[in-house]
């Protein structure tokens, strides 16, 4: 399936998170993901994120979406993925 | 139509341009937001959008569904919208 990620992670935390989603998806813009995922990755994304996280104060959003082309992206200004320059 | 919106914006333009999308759409996380607009909707935010950004430095990426059943949003975590303390 295709998956948005948003993360909102302590800053402790941010390094972390940041490293285990780029094994599995694209970074799009700051701490904002896109990929196709099985089933099986997302669960292991999911369970290595909540590891990582502390629940009481990070926040993990994902948008599901069975198939891409059924979303339409639109970048307005900068694209950001090109570059990753601001690590 | 269902959207979902991520900005990175200079420090600057970002209070800006969260009072803009608050405007027109419900704040979820960070710098994302997610709502229902019409195709009128859209164009007038983008409009404001663009005069607020600027287009070397900022970035705007904007996620369309027709349908927003479609998409299956999943929240670990925290859930920030209810919040919305950090300001």
């Amino acid at each position: 399936m295709y998956v948005i990620l948003v993360y909102d992670m302590g800053q402790k935390r941010v390094g972390k998170m940041l490293k285990l989603c780029r094994r599995y998806m694209n970074w799009i813009q700051n701490s904002v993901f896109e990929g196709e995922l099985t089933d099986v990755q997302l669960r292991e994304l999911l369970h290595e994120a909540r590891r990582i996280m502390d629940e009481d104060e990070d926040s993990l959003i994902l948008f599901k979406n069975r198939e891409k082309r059924w979303l339409e992206k639109q970048i307005v200004g900068v694209e950001r993925q090109s570059t990753d320059n601001f690590l």
